[in-house]
């Protein structure tokens, strides 16, 4: 099968269709997203080598359970080893011995075909199309934002950061009905959710998004700040902006330190949530109910021949989500 | 009256009495004890200059309520606005223009008269003895750390220093029936709370802390880690010990920035809380049922007239508490 493979560089390469292990599924990948997290590992990120890619809808060719043959699948991307405490609490995606769909020990999905546990898999409903189900596993990323924090109608909340994450998590939280700020520096990605009642800030540059003048008190006092920018001004931007005892979900990661005082935390009592994958569940259903459509955030779509081209237009400034189509649906 | 004030070094002066603000109650003071935020102020801290001090018990003498007069009394040490948004959340604590006592724009207790508003203050219960009251600030802001994270029976939990704050952290969380780990580097001070059932730790270089053998698990895996050693090594020994979706409660405020990449909280999922004082009420209860016994924390008490040598004593190797005696009880 055709493939897209970094092994030190990015080549489409021809290779053995996957043999699925005890309790897998193949699956026939139909459409692939490429996240930020792709780009990375093309830059030395977990020193992966193999098939990249892990957002992504297909179609259930093979599975030890008949049922599932012929579903309309997205994955979850962490296997843990089922055996160590971690797992038995139910934190597979922790697991210290996890694979994880190419990201770590596990070829991904930018290939005709991908293997996955079934405990892995959750079926797409009809009315969801691929180009929206594919956003499930970067929605699910969003939405752990509010399987951590309680987010109650009544907070102030600051998004930090216009990228792919920082507006799912705009999307997600406007749904609470909370006073909702995103700040980012991208007037275009910015205007992709003024439309629905987000209150937009453009900075020009992230140092100065502690000027908590534009957010018209003094000081910001945000109950939550979500920092979904990738940068460490980012991280200096939330603690700023944050309430004293009010909350930072993290999602960003760094590629290098920073320097911080703790104290900052301690004194104003903050509390700091690093935050990663989520639910898969409540993703599908709010795309099954149209309550998030993500699919203003597609920049482009190229086929698998072309997913060299996809991944150098993804790193492309202004570029929101790339998807690369695999295959069409055969139902 | 007699007092030890800081205006760029520490003396003895003799001071007017001090005049109650509107609301604000005259005390007496009896017991001062000194605290490593005091030692901070005369290295710089707070830019303070006037009384230190800030933990004590006393003797209210004049109020505007008559029947507070008489009463033994400890005293919480912010006095926000009362006028603000954030006081008005009852964050008095977190106001922008409270005053701190002996810390913060408001002379303290190392003297022999100070004032409080009324509403800070606590009557002590007869049944505790001077010496034992004087710790309720500090095991206020031991118990903080319940008031923020649910501590269940099955926790396990570290506690990073074995300093005043990492000892009392200890009697209090003891009391959770955890399992209670306490990590410091003075075999002494491990050796006040290992007969208590705390399983102690000596690491003589705290750079050896997240050699997680010693714990007996591999990784350590923590429920919670408490940090409270004051050093740096301790925050990098808090985020190696903590397991994933941990927690972290930051006690320590540190002189200097350090350098961390918040990564390390994003990948695993980890909250990090920042916690200070605490509240009263509950101290005073567990002090007065003796339940918490911090008297083995006293290492010696010194009279008014020798606070300077006090102070200076405070800051030797392996001294714990340092009580300063003002006057005694006139019941």
């Amino acid at each position: 099968m055709n493939a897209l493979r970094f092994d030190g560089q990015v080549c489409m390469v021809q290779v053995p269709r996957p043999q699925p292990a005890v309790g897998e599924a193949l699956i026939r990948v139909q459409l692939v997203g490429l996240c930020q997290t792709d780009v990375e590992i093309t830059r030395g990120y977990k020193n992966f080598q193999g098939i990249l890619g892990h957002e992504f809808v297909g179609q259930v060719v093979a599975a030890p359970d008949a049922a599932w043959i012929g579903q309309r699948v997205v994955g979850e991307i962490n296997i843990g080893c089922g055996r160590c405490p971690r797992c038995q609490r139910g934190q597979a995606k922790h697991c210290q011995h996890r694979t994880v769909l190419g990201i770590y020990g596990r070829d991904g999905a930018l290939a005709e075909y991908l293997t996955l546990p079934l405990a892995n898999l959750h079926q797409v409903p009809a009315s969801v199309p691929d180009e929206v189900a594919v956003f499930t596993e970067p929605l699910a990323a969003a939405l752990e934002i509010l399987a951590q924090v309680p987010v109650g109608p009544d907070y102030r909340v600051l998004i930090v950061g216009d990228g792919k994450l920082g507006l799912l998590s705009a999307l997600v939280l406007r749904l609470t009905g909370c006073e909702l700020h995103l700040l980012g520096r991208h007037p275009e990605k910015l205007a992709l959710v003024a439309d629905l009642g987000v209150m937009t800030h453009q900075a020009d540059r992230q140092a100065e998004l502690d000027n908590s003048a534009q957010f018209g008190t003094y000081p910001p006092d945000f109950d939550l700040v979500v920092e979904a920018s990738g940068s460490p001004s980012g991280w200096h931007t939330a603690v700023a902006a944050v309430r004293p005892q009010g909350t930072i979900v993290a999602k960003s990661t760094y590629q290098q330190a920073l320097e911080f005082n703790p104290t900052m935390l301690v004194v104003p009592e903050v509390t700091v949530i690093g935050s990663r994958c989520g639910p898969f569940a409540p993703a599908l259903r709010l795309l099954a109910k149209g309550l998030i459509d993500p699919r203003p955030l597609i920049s482009k779509v190229f086929p698998l021949a072309q997913a060299p081209a996809a991944l150098a237009y993804a790193q492309q400034p202004g570029v929101l989500k790339v998807l690369v189509e695999v295959s069409v649906h055969a139902n």
